[in-house]
């Protein structure tokens, strides 16, 4: 939908509160309100109910964000006596007063959406510290170096994420951490932890002085000042680039805007009976029933999802061995804390009836539960884990159905590494998100977006990633990062994107300078690997191999079949793929594929065997010429189709008659124009001249689709010819070959009334030749606005639709696809589409037209089968559009059948009873 | 529209007679049955009802046409009895008999569709004659010579037109003709009335031993076979190329079908007391109120409309003075038969209250009408003749509006010569058609097209022309001809056509293979017009001048005011133009434009002074420098729209913001690179870089339009700046200004909320530091088909809608208007459409999307103000269609608003009540 942002509802204490306070088994709100207090403030204020040990705080709710950017970034006046009674609030909980010299209030602001988005919404720590206030906890503490590390980490969190301080451009370093870096060198230190309070206390003065220096402001001293500007904070990174580019990738709406979390600070980093760590009720990995995450000992909790330093396991159970730096499990460490969190976790997966992630820390020997909210997962983590909660008892299929992410399964369903190629393995990092990939090794968002340019596929190194390296993530086939968990940003983007991802892969050393990384490996040998070398990952199991390993087709677990039974039985959509060989058509079959929705017969006229005739075919000057290689194209051309209505015996198979503009197969080299020129026996100049006269203004809306035909009609005669060959010699030998003749481009039923004269003609001859009867049928594709306004009149010449919504979604924009990479990153940064067009289906305009050209097409044929074969059959919410809209079926690629069937089981269900 | 041929009705018996028929005072049918009997059937119809002398015959009406196509090309089997029973009606009436071989009937057979399609339908003459019934009619007319004429004539012609002996294509003679330039060359002499019966009878069967060794057929001998052949042949004429697309060029649906005419023959060449001729109720050229037409002495009628001799006029009046070949007026040479056809030509003129255009014989004294049709006219002559019918009281007003043909208004707006220019006039032919026209001349339709194809305007220089080169004939600017008058194809078609046309110009010798024309001039000089030389045609006066003349604005009749005064009393339809210029818009306003519709900004950009700073502002790395171009381009937009809306002062002025990709600005050559690239201190490999980015594989759909001010807004506020200060100064010197600010290709209404508060900001700022308030309004092209689906959102940021019906029809057909050409004449000759739908809007699809998107516009603004400023807004049947549609008002270019005013008037008119 390309609507305006929605008008956000009139904000104001008439409305409801705007603070909604929680802690001490007790809470304004509830888990219901998580579009009010986003999943993180809706989450606290559950837990606070259920007498999960969350620190106290309070919820500044999503409409006052929306407010906020409806009046200009400013706050509805009722905002500021409503946070007052919000920390007057912590502070009674937790016995401390805010700003108090003696004992000061810290706490932390977070952002918190109606969606988790990782990494994405910043965070500020330990706000409430300034000089004053630090000497109070370093007394209360009675750890004045722990009092100063967190004054510390916070006028370098409030620098960065408030005052905007970022890293430097040129050597990608943060200023605070190269003084941290200086100030380890002065003292001859190697860790952060060996730097005394007196290190700590001037690094603070360096920070600010950076900042003055810097922004040319001084950092607030005042606590309340520190509150409200990291509550705009929040509110401003709702509306950062890259939160909009998550946003867009995900299809979430500008409108829903986020909450800011502001709760008491509870710390890990008190000493070694402290700890900080992520918790899933369930391996985020694989699905088993068994708790999965990592935690560090004497450490604040982005310690943990920064990846700065690699963490322990949860568990000491097998499953966690490749947790490999050797520290103890949470288990083992602190088993009284770890009993505690192992309730908290039953008790919250049980209420929530779905994996939690859950974020803890223990302060001195005491667990407090920081937030849970359902535990992203990986494709055949989310199959598993949902088989178990239906055998458990805990959730129904159709529950189940409704909440699998469509797109996950592309996990199960893309190819792994061949277990029995041999690997060269250089170094093991975390398998932080499963599948293979393959890429040539780059270092940065630029290098990454170069390769992928020249259609190089590309693995990102990193030493760790942040935010600012999405577009990086988006374009690499699989993500390889120095350090960080399963649950750093890396591993938690990449589990998103449904990417491969290797992290916390501690042996590597990276050069960014150099454009290299080089490993020790196991057997002692050093490794470099150049800037454009090609590496394979494996996200499996973690390993890292030079060159280009073969890989294999994956392997489905049984709760994927158990699923998709599940999924077929509700559904009421037909789950066609888009193939054009037999070994597409085999895999879409065995994906589950109900036929073929869309066989481009281009892509044939592309071999090696066959170009030539194909080029001879379009440069030829007369019918005579065009026969005769069309003549040579006859015989290849019946083969293939042979293996596909093979492959699909017992479905239809839709072959769409050729489509694209000639000139897309011309030669481009000029040996192949000479050796096009000879088979021709014309000029090389002459040969020039065909070529040009070829050429197009507008090739999108140029010479044709159905237009082929009307000029050129002995190539859809023959391409018919092909098809009707093929079917009565599979037919004669037993197999159930069902052809349907698709005609492309058809704007008028006079077009289409040519083109169906034309193939049924060819397609009687030559049954009658080959003395056999076969089924088939003649339908095309609506792909044009035009096509859709007449659709009763083109209903009557068709057995069947299938709605082209690519062309129709170039032509109702008036959008080349090719050409809008130039303007369509403006409209999303300005708001004005929600989303790529091209990805999901514009339900108001494009779908406007479908809806149309559906019913019209029906009120002059009510038993008119109607499909769509665009991109858009293999996008869920474009697949809940055309369930909605009534289609008989949609078609996709392949790998896409599965997430086709889930989504029209979604679909199904959604509906209304 | 692109409809299928539409079902013809049922055809049988009970539907009425298949043949009607007409002689001796009576007749079946009547002048109301035209679409039945044809135009020409009708007349014969009505004629003989009111006394006319019509030879006796019958009519077979069209609906058995459109049943032999609907039939494969057979006739209903009810046809032949009555085709049988009509013969016997002309057998009793003229006491003749068919294939008698004493008294033997010979009749013609003509075709007659609905309306008149000169030399587009086959006719063959003399039908009855074989080597019997030559013989009866030798003895009976007592003149052998005539009657081996008319058999050869007969053979000729029949061969020709039944059996297809067509011209020869290398020497592009007919072999008939050859044959008959041999045997006159034999017998050692020049005419052919020199030739002697036994010439003439060798010649016949030299004629059909051609026919026989050409097309293994013998000629038939029995006079039924020749009948049926016949009737077959006007049939099949029907469907040829040639009558498709004049068909097609006019708007004539293939449904309509032709009637056959069959009539006895009477005969103009039995001696000196014989004459055929076509005589015009009043004069077609200027519409004065005389006689007008010419005739030949002894001769076939065919001899007239072939131009094959230059005929003598009918009257004696100065008006015709013209005619200069000296011989005699019909007035002068048979004073009796002229005044029984001054008689004729009252009544039917009175009868039919039109102008008629009447073919006339004169066998041995008696006068013979042989058909009467509304004749064409030029424009000055439509409005002349209209004033006069109704002053003479014969019509209303409203029956005058109804009548005249809007195209024909071109004639009377288009540029003359300019008189006080020297001419060097070096021959002169018959004014057949007026107007003044320069070009390129050229010999043939393939040279026609490749001149027109550089871009040359070319005149079309033949002997005679026929319908084989009407293709030539539309792509040339004028016509002249060595041989016919202005009843001859040339003249007729090019008047139809509204084009300059000089024929019968006898001074020309054509070398067709070596592609000059030679003349001797009055001077006794003689000049030879090499293939590709300019040339000017004056069609007013008949001169033929070297070189290229200057040309003048046409001064209009008083008759013209008249008839735009009654049309603008009639139409509800408000008419603007589309102006870029003062000039323009000065024209525009003269010719009666309520406001311009359509001011493109673009075509300003292209100025000499404003070209290289619009460069510099596109290849602009950033907005610093864009805007740096922008402000010297400022103030020269300024006065463009200060000029404009000056010259539209008190009429509103829609002025579309930039629109084109902007590579369409781009520099092509070398130095032009070169200037732009020091202009911006850039080296010419970053400028061709810059160039290269801006590459669009398909610009139609590309980067353009609203997009621009997506990315570069500070083009649309620099051009909105523009026009605000310009109205600003305009309005305090006291000049009312009223600009309408349009944004264009406009997809959501998000794009139109942004760009709407672009341009009210943008003027507010303008209008405060002028410290002017100015009326504006903003607006929107509708020319998307998304845009027309979600017009009632768009409506919503809109003063009002502008339809491009041109980029509306590009998308809903996805079909490039630049790409086009390739594949449209195959879809005009295989019926797929009946009209280019650029040219005439395409009512159900376009069509459909502009209704939706008025419709729905409507439903969310009650008052929305819409209008169209494609090009269809000059197009009559597309202006119709606006006025049903409801629109305010269209726009066309300055030259084409009187058509589009007396379009709108017809238009209200033929609202039903």
């Amino acid at each position: 939908m390309t609507t305006m942002s929605e008008q956000p509802e009139v904000v104001g204490t008439a409305a409801g509160p705007l603070v909604y306070r929680f802690g001490d088994g007790q809470s304004d709100g509830d888990g219901d309100l998580r579009n009010l207090l986003g999943g993180k403030g809706a989450g606290l204020a559950e837990m606070s109910r259920l007498g999960i040990p969350v620190p106290p705080g309070f919820t500044i709710t999503t409409d006052v964000c929306n407010a906020y950017y409806d009046q200009g970034r400013t706050y509805p006046a009722a905002l500021e006596p409503e946070v007052r009674a919000g920390i007057a609030h912590i502070e009674r909980i937790v016995g401390a007063a805010f700003g108090d010299a003696g004992n000061p209030l810290l706490v932390s602001v977070r952002s918190g959406a109606r969606v988790s988005m990782p990494g994405m919404m910043d965070t500020v720590l330990n706000l409430g510290l300034n000089d004053v206030t630090v000497e109070g906890l370093a007394v209360r503490s009675r750890n004045p170096r722990f009092a100063y590390d967190s004054y510390r980490r916070f006028v370098a969190m409030y620098g960065d994420v408030v005052l905007g301080v970022g890293r430097d451009k040129e050597t990608d370093e943060h200023p605070f951490e190269a003084l941290l870096k200086v100030k380890k060198q002065l003292r001859g230190v190697e860790l952060d932890t060996e730097l005394g309070a007196d290190d700590l206390k001037q690094l603070v003065q360096e920070y600010k002085a950076e900042i003055q220096r810097r922004i040319g402001v001084a950092f607030p001293d005042d606590p309340w000042e520190q509150l409200w500007g990291a509550v705009g904070a929040v509110f401003n990174s709702w509306e950062t680039p890259r939160a909009v580019v998550y946003r867009d990738m995900h299809g979430y709406p500008s409108a829903w805007g986020t909450a800011v979390n502001v709760q008491a600070m509870v710390f890990g980093n008190l000493g070694d009976d402290c700890a900080t760590g992520v918790v899933f009720t369930r391996d985020a990995a694989t699905g088993a029933a068994r708790l999965s995450g990592e935690y560090l000992l004497n450490a604040q909790g982005e310690d943990v999802v920064a990846g700065v330093r690699t963490p322990q396991p949860i568990t000491s159970s097998a499953g966690n061995a490749a947790h490999n730096n050797g520290g103890p499990s949470f288990e083992e460490s602190m088993p009284e804390a770890y009993d505690q969190l192992e309730r908290a976790c039953s008790t919250l997966e049980g209420h929530f009836r779905d994996m939690q992630d859950i974020e803890f820390t223990v302060q001195q020997g005491r667990l407090w539960i920081l937030q849970t909210r359902a535990g992203k997962r990986t494709g055949p983590a989310m199959v598993k884990i949902a088989a178990d909660l239906v055998d458990e008892g805990v959730i129904d299929e159709e529950t189940v159905i409704a909440r699998q992410d469509p797109e996950k399964l592309i996990e199960l369903l893309h190819p792994v590494f061949d277990s029995s190629a041999p690997r060269e393995v250089i170094a093991t990092g975390l398998p932080a998100s499963p599948g293979a990939a393959v890429g040539r090794a780059v270092f940065s968002v630029d290098e990454a977006a170069d390769w992928v340019a020249r259609g190089e596929p590309v693995i990102l190194v990193r030493t760790e990633t942040s935010p600012e390296d999405i577009q990086g993530m988006i374009a690499a086939r699989g993500i390889l990062t120095a350090r960080g968990g399963t649950a750093s940003h890396a591993a938690v983007v990449a589990r998103g994107m449904g990417k491969c991802c290797v992290s916390g892969c501690g042996a590597l050393h990276i050069d960014y300078q150099a454009g290299r990384f080089s490993v020790v490996t196991a057997a002692g040998e050093t490794v470099t690997v150049e800037r454009g070398d090609v590496i394979s990952l494996d996200g499996t199991n973690g390993e890292v191999m030079l060159g280009e390993l073969p890989t294999l087709e994956p392997a489905l677990p049984e709760e994927y079949e158990r699923l998709m039974g599940w999924a077929d039985g509700v559904r009421r959509l037909g789950v066609r793929a888009n193939a054009d060989t037999p070994e597409d058509a085999a895999r879409a079959r065995a994906f589950g594929a109900q036929g073929i929705g869309l066989c481009r017969t281009e892509h044939m006229f592309f071999g090696d065997d066959r170009i030539l005739a194909v080029r001879r075919m379009i440069c030829a000057e007369d019918e005579t010429e065009r026969r005769a290689a069309l003549d040579e194209i006859l015989p290849m051309q019946r083969g293939d189709f042979s293996g596909i209505l093979r492959a699909m015996a017992g479905f239809p198979v839709t072959i769409r008659l050729l489509d694209p503009p000639l000139h897309e197969f011309l030669p481009n080299t000029p040996d192949e124009l000479r050796e096009v020129a000879e088979a021709l026996r014309i000029t090389g100049q002459q040969m020039e001249q065909r070529v040009a006269a070829l050429e197009e203004f507008n090739p999108m809306l140029g010479h044709r689709g159905v237009r082929l035909a009307v000029t050129f009609p002995e190539i859809y005669e023959v391409q018919t010819r092909a098809i009707i060959e093929a079917a009565c010699q599979l037919v004669a030998e037993g197999v159930e070959a069902i052809p349907e003749i698709m005609v492309p481009l058809v704007g008028s039923e006079a077009e289409l009334a040519y083109a169906r004269e034309l193939i049924a003609n060819t397609a009687q001859r030559v049954m009658d030749e080959q003395g056999t009867r076969i089924e088939y049928t003649i339908g095309t594709m609506i792909e044009l606005p035009r096509a859709c306004i007449v659709a009763d009149r083109i209903a009557e010449y068709a057995d069947f639709f299938s709605f082209g919504t690519n062309d129709l979604t170039q032509t109702a924009f008036g959008l080349s696809r090719d050409d809008s990479a130039r303007f369509l990153p403006a409209y999303i940064g300005r708001n004005l589409l929600t989303h790529d067009p091209f990805v999901e289906i514009d339900r108001d305009g494009v779908g406007g037209l479908l809806q149309m050209g559906l019913e019209r097409g029906r009120s002059a044929k009510p038993d008119l089968k109607v499909g769509i074969c665009g991109e858009h059959g293999g996008n869920p919410a474009s697949i809940a559009f055309c369930h909605e809209a009534g289609l008989d079926y949609v078609s996709c690629s392949p790998y896409r059948v599965p997430i086709a069937r889930l989504a029209a089981a979604q679909a199904a269900l959604a509906e209304p009873e």
